[in-house]
């Protein structure tokens, strides 16, 4: 859907972030789709979790880049909630505890998932987020975030497969993606209120949508370099088969 | 004090901060002086309230600067803290509605206070500052944070002055400073920690010092461009001297 002249009603507005998402979100991506068929190796899957925390791990730093920005405090009040989700506070444990907890379930010590070695690839997309965020308008950014929008459902498939298909996961493990499912929907929510608020002008739709399209893009291209070194490329063997072992 | 090819002992690194700052900081600048000896009239008060209140507004922005480029989860835990105290939550009002509250208290209305004209200097300086944080490391934003080494002394000169040279403002609008009180105290204490930790060479150190020194400056700079616009220029009569009639 192409914007013109005069701004869309915003219901048709977020029919088009939606209609953009259903054929670009990573939902579609080939690792995901093995994933959700169970034709991962445990090796694969772990290579998965310890790569996408380096995408778990930029997610407060491109938040903060948003707040950096936007000189409306009400918008801030709200928005830093979820820095503080990821990051947690002294005394609280965030969403990237949840992700460690993830990679103990798949026998990965914290140690490990933390100090990985990041493919070029997924460093290249995370940061670019990051550095989206930083030289982007706020509402830009809040736009990016609403791959939340698709998110839940991309939970709810991958937590029925997970728990289908990988059954030597343990099951506690899955709390971050119990957790997103809620709280995915609550931040499209937020998030869908901003944009109703501050995405007035054809030009403010023409912009969030682009940001939108640069976020899908970005998730596809952190999973493009998952599956080219873990499963096209080689015999399928991974830094994290031995693993296997361990855990039997 | 200058920074040789070594890095000073920590201590030492801390004194040469306090040195410059003695020498530097705006506890010296002639309006606060004037404002110390009961010298300035309600009106070239509230103008100041006024003026202030835009860097109040800037400090969420600074702070979430330097979180967006701290890639150290610890200290974006502890740092956070900062916009909360400032921006508040959804729930919990923050120091922006303390100092709207010290307008009230100079009989200046929370709308009077947030739409009011910012004179250009005042402007350029705050906007320094988030641009400083923006486009400097973390660790720098950290140490230009380290003016509340001094500012406690200063709210405690500053606190005894209003209450004693301009009974005329209700005590309870004086409750940001008493917060600062303290706060400016914890605050300066838990900068310098993370600088103990992560300011290790003798580069960090000189980088520290340029930025602790660029946020004295600024911080000057808004000042004389307060003293220039309503002190030194014309008869000292400010937009905000009619108030008092209302107050009276």
């Amino acid at each position: 859907m192409t914007i013109g002249d005069r701004p869309l009603p915003f219901d048709e507005f977020v029919e088009a972030l939606r209609q953009e998402g259903a054929r670009r979100y990573h939902h579609l991506h080939p690792f995901h789709q093995l994933m959700h068929e169970g034709k991962l190796t445990p090796g694969q899957l772990r290579a998965w979790v310890v790569q996408r925390f380096y995408y778990q791990s930029v997610l407060p730093l491109k938040d903060a880049a948003i707040l950096a920005n936007c000189p409306v405090r009400e918008v801030r009040r709200t928005w830093v909630r979820r820095i503080l989700n990821h990051d947690g506070l002294a005394d609280r444990p965030g969403g990237l505890d949840a992700w460690l907890k993830l990679g103990e379930a798949v026998g990965l010590t914290p140690v490990q998932v933390q100090n990985a070695e990041i493919l070029p690839g997924v460093r290249m997309a995370c940061d670019a987020y990051v550095a989206f965020c930083k030289t982007h308008g706020w509402l830009e950014g809040v736009a990016a975030s609403l791959t939340t929008l698709l998110a839940p459902d991309l939970h709810q498939t991958r937590l029925t497969a997970l728990r289908y298909h990988y059954p030597w996961i343990q099951p506690e493990g899955l709390a971050y993606f119990e957790w997103r499912l809620q709280a995915g929907r609550q931040d499209a929510e937020e998030a869908l209120d901003i944009l109703r608020r501050y995405c007035v002008t054809a030009d403010d739709q023409r912009r969030c949508l682009n940001a939108f399209i640069f976020k899908t893009d970005l998730l596809w291209a952190l999973l493009d370099a998952v599956y080219l070194e873990y499963v096209v490329r080689g015999d399928g063997c991974t830094p994290y088969d031995d693993v296997t072992a361990r855990m039997a």
